[in-house]
């Protein structure tokens, strides 16, 4: 006897229907090699139109969660609405009925995760959210289930594909941050308010659950830093190439004698790092463990076939595993002491005459901070200096900029921008 | 009540040993995250010396495999011995009395599979091989547990670092092969005896695993088309960077419609391909899903702390998991074609006069071979001559290669290596 699963899916978007498809594609192929048999049994959709397109019965599309929460015989709910609510009510009245949840709703868990994990105790059902980062490359599952041998010490991630491919535009045809944006935004991998990619946010979302799952303990949305692209210039870019780095928006953790910072910003990383070499809208994780030294993790971080590649593993996992997958431990919040140590990228417009750079060199040598890297671009009245420093703390840089804006020959602090070497 | 689980080593060689460290120092951390309490209760290693300096008790340590098997509180059993015997035998013995088997022994699972899955059949025990493959990342567990939404379609994988060390070193500072080989050896990364790397033994066997898990039929280690890297030459690879390409031992299977080739060997890829950034000893494994798209895995594949990373992983997943991991389903062999198709890379030293030119071309035309790609280099009598050509054949190309060398202008055919672009 073959075992049966039903399965709801909560909405019918790109995810949701390249999900419906998959799953319809290689039904038999996941019978054969994965014994199971699994049916979408109910779809909560409002347009009728996107389930007549995938073939849909009607009969089994509605807009009432209540025909998935009262049919016993449902015991996976995948959503795939996106924000908060009804996202949340939605399954967290799942969880309390007992069944698992797959969802790629990097919002939804990077805030409500406790509540889900306590729903999920409480109904005995399994939380799956490996869609949730980095599309369809299985990073959840590897943090979670690969690393029992590590301490893991950091996690470095481009997480975010819109930004990612900006970029990569920027510094492969030297065009500039605005008319960057535009063409993501022509092509569809940008939002019309891009604002939740080129800010930050999404990717802060991505690196609260990558590090509570690297640390085993609640790495909280609120504590991460965020600084977004907006402000990263094409002068910028080629400034780095010419000191050999690039520059990505990066996620960065890590896990220092229990201290934990968390972070996300624009940073320069060697070229010849690993990270340099994702290009476009490609995303990459690059984990470093006390054991297993430094693994990378590549692979394309939305669409609809990627990411539904991701949804289709949760629910087979969930279908065929022999326990249901939570997460007790991460209960415990973790300290983030954000006042991390870095080294920095400095871009100034000074005057052009003698005793500038000393004055420069002086007043970051009077805050502690030293310079390994210097280039200087003359343009007749004025110059611009590049510097890139050795590690510093934040708090300190800060303070640092406030004493070169104040100095008569530094004309404008045009860039402050974080190096990971 | 924490769940206790008892295991044996089987050896206490490099991993052996890093497992050994890695289980005592993380035996707490382990506990409080997934909640198993996980005790070495038996050692079979016949050089004392080797448990004394990891201060373990002798009175748990022994030649004798009956100690293990008929220990019934041993519920897996871990083996560092490599090649086949005795480890075959202690490993079909201990799955059938119930023992799952975890181990990193890439010869003995890519020769003996079918006969390790009928024995944990048997005893009802489980199969665990994380660390049989590029050491410390979880390729396995990814394309067994994370890929069931995709058909995948091809599998590119640098999985030895010996051989990718010496290539590295031959890019890098424009060595020989020879003296790239002496130095591996002196750091200890090749073997007195490198032939398992360098002839691509290790690769092959390896491939066969992978291949295996990717296209969900067994992939017989005695079908894997190979070649070493011992004939590669400064100048193929300096030839190669002109015309954009990387020269990497590639390990390679594709599955085209049903039609399955698997195949090692040295292995021109273009410069800003993802693999050509695996430096060092460093492996990587590249797959293509036909909906995940491209995904790589990036990490160290040898070494005792990274490779013993992964057998703990399979030890604290064997002791947590509801299910036995088992592979029936691979059972089915595939009919491997390796008439493969493919582009090549031809070096001829030619006689450098009029007509030579229209002569190969006219050769490799006949033959229908087009060419990508020219590059040529006089030096007074005699000329260098490099292609790159379309995909052929292998059969095809084959019988060309016998047809320039029979003409009377090319004075030898230096080298022929397959290319993917």
């Amino acid at each position: 006897m073959m075992k049966v699963v039903k399965i709801a899916l909560l909405g019918l978007g790109t995810v949701g229907g390249g999900t419906y498809r998959i799953l319809q594609s290689r039904h038999d192929k996941i019978m054969a090699e994965y014994g199971v048999d699994i049916r979408v049994a109910h779809i909560l959709e409002k347009d009728l139109s996107k389930a007549q397109a995938l073939g849909i019965d009607l009969s089994i599309v509605s807009t009432d969660i209540n025909n998935v929460l009262q049919d016993k015989e449902i015991s996976i709910v995948a959503e795939f609405f996106g924000g908060i609510e009804p996202a949340r009510t939605f399954l967290l009245k799942s969880l309390e009925a007992g069944k698992s949840i797959v969802t790629a709703n990097k919002e939804l868990f990077s805030k409500h995760w406790a509540e889900l994990e306590a729903a999920a105790v409480k109904g005995d059902a399994g939380l799956y959210f490996e869609a949730s980062c980095v599309g369809g490359v299985p990073i959840i599952r590897v943090l979670h289930e690969s690393m029992q041998g590590n301490d893991v010490l950091s996690l470095k991630g481009i997480v975010n594909g819109t930004t990612n491919y900006i970029l990569t535009k920027m510094s492969d045809e030297n065009s500039d941050y605005a008319s960057a944006l535009a063409e993501a935004q022509r092509l569809g991998y940008a939002e019309f308010n891009p604002t939740a990619d080129v800010d930050g946010f999404d990717s802060m979302y991505k690196l609260s659950i990558l590090s509570t799952l690297a640390f085993k303990k609640r790495v909280p949305v609120t504590a991460v830093f965020r600084e977004g692209i907006t402000r990263v210039t094409a002068t910028d870019i080629a400034c780095a190439a010419q000191l050999g780095y690039a520059i990505k928006l990066l996620a960065i953790s890590k896990n220092i004698g229990g201290r934990v910072e968390a972070r996300v910003h624009p940073t320069l990383i060697p070229v010849n790092h690993p990270l340099a070499a994702v290009k476009g809208s490609f995303n990459a994780v690059y984990i470093t463990g006390d054991n297993v030294d430094d693994i990378m993790m590549y692979g394309r971080g939305a669409g609809d076939l990627p990411t539904g590649s991701a949804i289709v593993s949760d629910i087979v996992y969930a279908a065929t595993r022999g326990i249901k997958v939570r997460y007790p431990q991460l209960s415990r919040e973790s300290e983030v002491d954000n006042d991390f140590e870095t080294a920095y990228f400095i871009r100034l417009c000074v005057q052009n005459k003698k005793g500038v750079m000393a004055e420069i060199t002086s007043t970051l040598a009077a805050n502690n901070i030293s310079i390994s890297q210097i280039l200087q671009n003359d343009s007749h009245d004025t110059a611009s200096v590049v510097f890139i420093t050795d590690n510093t703390a934040e708090s300190n840089m800060q303070k640092s900029i406030q004493a070169l804006s104040a100095l008569s020959s530094v004309l404008s602090v045009d860039s402050v921008i974080r190096v990971e070497k």
